[in-house]
Order: structure tokens, then sequence, then C-alpha cells
């Protein structure tokens, strides 16, 4: 049987994951049975949230097994199909092994349209990412035209869309990222403001940029982000949690929300959700956010390493904020 | 004029308030010109939200004067009245200065009705703490019929209203409560567990006595109680955040909420309110509650201090948690 690479989870990371959690290894390929599949990946998406699956922990999504491949979203090629309605050539998009060749049953995944959108956009703006920002501001905060809205890690896959999405819907829009060149980027994308966290306390950048203070919170960050969108809100601001990158490596606890008693003063709501409760909404999230793409309003940048081998630094580097938009990694 | 006693704020406390944050004066008392009555008050509710407005600090109610009076909900008698529809020895609640006889405008109280329940009990189980307790577990926490809640400091006012309303409605009940007292009264008011946060970590308590977890959190504590709640929460878990006794007289931060991550992994909705936003719909609650407690359904314990020139320490026996039920001071 052929043989293909395979790049496995070594050892559960102790905070921050290095190279050597992970190993590449060869492994063969099975045949395709009928209604099965062979497909070669052609771009895997990397993204914070799999940090959690690399512990051993109860969580949303079980973890990944020691020895055993990581998964994540990815696209792939067919190139040899028994499947009726598939055929070599069809791109694929869903969850997959980080193996270079594998067989596949295609029930549990989606043929990409021909929507004349670069297919890797399927990993970030029309795939986890964008449906996280949509879920996020549309269903789980409730944004409204004339409401401002302060957005953590926004130079990334989920940030830059929400900031971009609240802006077409009316909203004033601030967004922090680490660095000059992420902050002029944000602007670009027609921000309102931008916050260079790595610039200064961002609590105070953030009082400073919303003097009227704040009706939404969009959380990917965390710890002092999140103290700082705290002291900020308005009353009845609504913050929806999304993420915690600033948390997922540490060893030890993080400081934690000490003034979340202004959820009370302010009447503020906090609400934590995943995407996967969201795929059933995902037919109007296509309708309303092709469009967008289509005309130009909506925007995604991409921050491309190349080679297979390469996927676990490219994991690797959304803790030090080495992508801009959406790390993928193209084979 | 005649002069009464006033209880000012003598100044700002640090920390836990001590008997010299406050100071009994002579005032005069003014006349009562048409539309306006006379009043002597008969009970004093003392509530830990107090505390708050005794900061220099902008919050949802503004905060007291050094050197002026403090206010408070209380009932009081109509001694003289200009006013239509009110009559000597009606009986008057809302909130009133700390001030055995003032004139006041009836327009901003409530005639007591002969329901035949305790005037007190608009103190407590019918006034602000009641309807607390409702719009919590009701319109904020959406408490359903099988569900589990967990609530702190149940043997307060609010607490203990919360777990008798969601013992009728059919939830299952876990409460904590400082001292082996307190925790045989929650057993007697039917709650199904009580936890003493004295005897032990709440967290290991709390995770020993909810072992499917907890759907409902109703947080009067914060600090401790709020984290072991975020371990103990299931998936959608609802947390009606109200109040944080342990953390109001904190002169450094708390060490705040450093698992609030578990609101993302776990979709839990964490919302602060507070009652008078839900003043509108007193009627409902009203409606409810009063058949509930002249059917002896639910129940309301009372810690009562005779004297007005007590009532700073009776205030100041909330945070060491000398009262059982609603804290009242008869003059």
């Amino acid at each position: 049987m052929p043989v293909t690479r395979q790049i496995t989870l070594a050892s559960r990371p102790i905070g921050l994951p290095t190279d050597e959690n992970f190993t590449i290894k060869e492994v063969e390929v099975g045949e395709v049975a009928p209604g099965q599949v062979g497909v070669e990946l052609v771009h895997i998406s990397v993204d914070p949230y799999l940090r959690g699956r690399m512990n051993d922990a109860k969580s949303y999504v079980p973890p990944f097994s020691v020895g055993g491949p990581i998964q994540s979203g990815a696209i792939a090629r067919v190139v040899s199909s028994r499947a009726e309605g598939i055929e070599e050539g069809d791109l694929l998009t869903g969850i997959f092994d980080w193996q270079e060749s594998q067989v596949v049953n295609p029930a549990g995944y989606r043929k990409l349209d021909a929507t004349g959108i670069s297919p890797t956009a399927y990993l970030g703006i029309l795939g986890m990412p964008g449906l996280t920002a949509y879920a996020g501001l549309f269903y789980i905060a409730d944004a409204k035209e004339g409401e401002t809205i302060f957005v953590s890690g926004a130079a990334g896959a989920v940030g830059s869309a929400v900031g971009q999405m609240a802006k077409i819907k009316g909203l004033t829009v601030i967004g922090s990222a680490g660095g000059p060149q992420k902050v002029s980027r944000l602007i670009e994308l027609g921000f309102d403001k931008a916050l260079d966290y790595r610039g200064g306390d961002i609590k105070a950048q953030l009082m400073d940029a919303a003097p009227d203070g704040i009706d939404i919170y969009f959380d990917n960050v965390g710890g002092d982000h999140l103290i700082a969108a705290l002291e900020a809100s308005n009353d009845f601001a609504r913050f929806a949690l999304c993420g915690s990158i600033s948390e997922y490596n540490l060893t030890e606890r993080s400081q934690g929300a000490w003034n979340l008693f202004r959820a009370v003063q302010r009447r503020i709501k906090l609400q934590g959700f995943i995407v996967t409760d969201f795929m059933d909404r995902s037919r109007g999230f296509y309708e309303e956010v092709v469009p967008w793409i289509q005309e130009g309003k909506l925007k995604f940048d991409e921050t491309v390493v190349k080679g297979f081998e390469n996927t676990p630094s490219a994991f690797l580097g959304l803790f030090s904020g080495s992508n801009t938009g959406k790390m993928i990694v193209t084979l």
C-alpha cells in the first residue's frame, strides 16, 4: 500500500507548544472502498482552538490522542472517487487529518461551489472563522447600527471579519492588535480606531479611544483585554466571548477578571459561544456574506506558509502573532 | 421647629465600614406643606448594596454625600397629612432618609395594602429583595422545572427567596451559607442541599453536591463562589449576577474569575442585573408571590435589630453574616 506523511501529537504541550510536541511519520494510505474517495490535502487551516484539543481535558471537542494525527479544517482535492456525485478534481472542505493523502467518506465534507471566490476563503471568511464572527456579532451580541464595538485580536481571521461586518452594519469599530503593521492594516480595512496592545496599557488606550463607552465587546483574547472592556462598557453592553488566546498557554492561573462586578453595576451580558452550535444557520450566513465578498466590501487577509512539514510551526506562529488574517498552510 | 435624629455618612469607608463612618446628629424637621405628609420611620431595611453608595464612584445609583443622610428602603407611619388620599396612620414604603421624623411627598412612595401580610415583608420578600430573586430567577436565568440551581448567600433575604421560589417551580436547589445554623435553616426551607462555605473549599463542596452539574447560578457573593460555579456548570448554564458581597469591602483587587474561559467552552451566559430595571413588572411578581406567602409555601426570615441608633451596626452585621434572612431595624 502507498505511504504518506502524517503529523501526530508526540506529547501534550505544557504551556506554549513547541516543535517537539509534534512528529512527522509515514503511514499507509488505505484502499478506496465503495462510497469513499481518496484525497490529497491542498490547504490546511491552523487555528487557536486546536491548542485546547492538545490537553487531556474534557471540552466541547474531544482531545487529540498522543501518537494520533492532529485534525483541523482543510481543503483537499479528490484524486480517486468511488462515491456518487464526486469526481476527480473536486475540492472538499471539512475536518481532515494532518496527512498528505487520505481516504474519507465524502458525506462528512462539503464540495466547494463555483462562486468565483478563492477556495482558501472556505477556511477563513466563508469557513468557521467567518461564521464565528457573524454568529457572535449578530446572534450573540445583537449588534445594531449606531453602536460602538471593541474587538480584540482584530487582525486575526475572526477579528478582522468581526470588524468589517460591524462596519458594513453601521457600527463604530475599535480593534486591538499587536504591532504597528497590523494596526495600519485595521485602518485600511475600515476600522475607526486601532489600538496596539504592545504599545501600552490596553485599558488606558481603550478608555481614551471610546470616551462614550462600548456597547459590544467581541473577545478573542481574554485577560487584560476583557478587564479593559469591562471598565469601558456602557450599561446593557453585550460581550460575545469567543476565545482567550492570551490564556491558552498559561501554566499558572491568570489574574482573572477582577472587575467582573461591573457586570452587575452596568447590567452587562457576557455569553460564551462556539461556532459549531450555529452550523444550522450557515445558509443565512452564506447568503449575506458571499455578496459582501463579491462586491469587495469584505476583505480577508491570509498568511500562507508553504509545505506540509511546516504545519506545526504555522500553528505555533498563531501564539506569537505571526499571522495577519487567516493562517493557512498550502501544500 | 421640632428636631429629630438623622444618621449621616461621616466619612467614606475604606474597606470594611466601621461605626466611625457614621454620625448621629439632630436636625430640624420642616413644615408639612400642601401635598406633603409628615412621617415617622417604623422599620428600616439595611442592604449590602448600600456599601457601593458609600464610595465616591459613579454607579447605577449616585453616591451618598459625606455629611448627608444615608437613605434606604423603609416603612414609615403617616403622622400628619396634607396630601389627598393619605391619612394619619397609613403606612408608606419606599426610599427614606435615615431620620426618625421627616416630611415627604407621597407620590414617591407606595401605600401598603391590607394583604394580611406583615408590613416588614414589603422590605424583604415583597420588596426589593423578593423582586430581585424573582427577576433574576425567571427573567434573567430563565429557570425551568427539572434544572439544578446553585445560589450563594442563600440564607440572606435574596438568596432564601431564590431557593424557595426555585423549589416551588420544580428545580433542584443547592445553597451556600456561612455556619451550621444557617445551613440547617436552608434545609428547613426545603433546599435539597446546603453547603457551609466556612467548612471547606466551596468548589470541592459544590462539585460533590452537584455531580451532574448546575444549570443556573444565582450569584450574591462573587469571588470563590463564582469560580466554583464556573467549574460546576453544565453546557448552556445561565448565571444571574446579582451581587458580590465577598468583594464589596476589598481594598485590593480580588483574585478574579481566572476560569472565565469556561464560559466559552460551556456556552455559559453571565448576566448582571439590577432590580430597579424590573419595577415595571412588579405587578406580575405580586400576583404570583403574594399567594405563595399566604399559602405558606414561601417563608421569609427576618433578623430584627431594635433602635434607630443601631442602624449602622445592623448594616455592618451584613458583612459578618449576622443576619438570617432580611436584616431590619425596628424603631
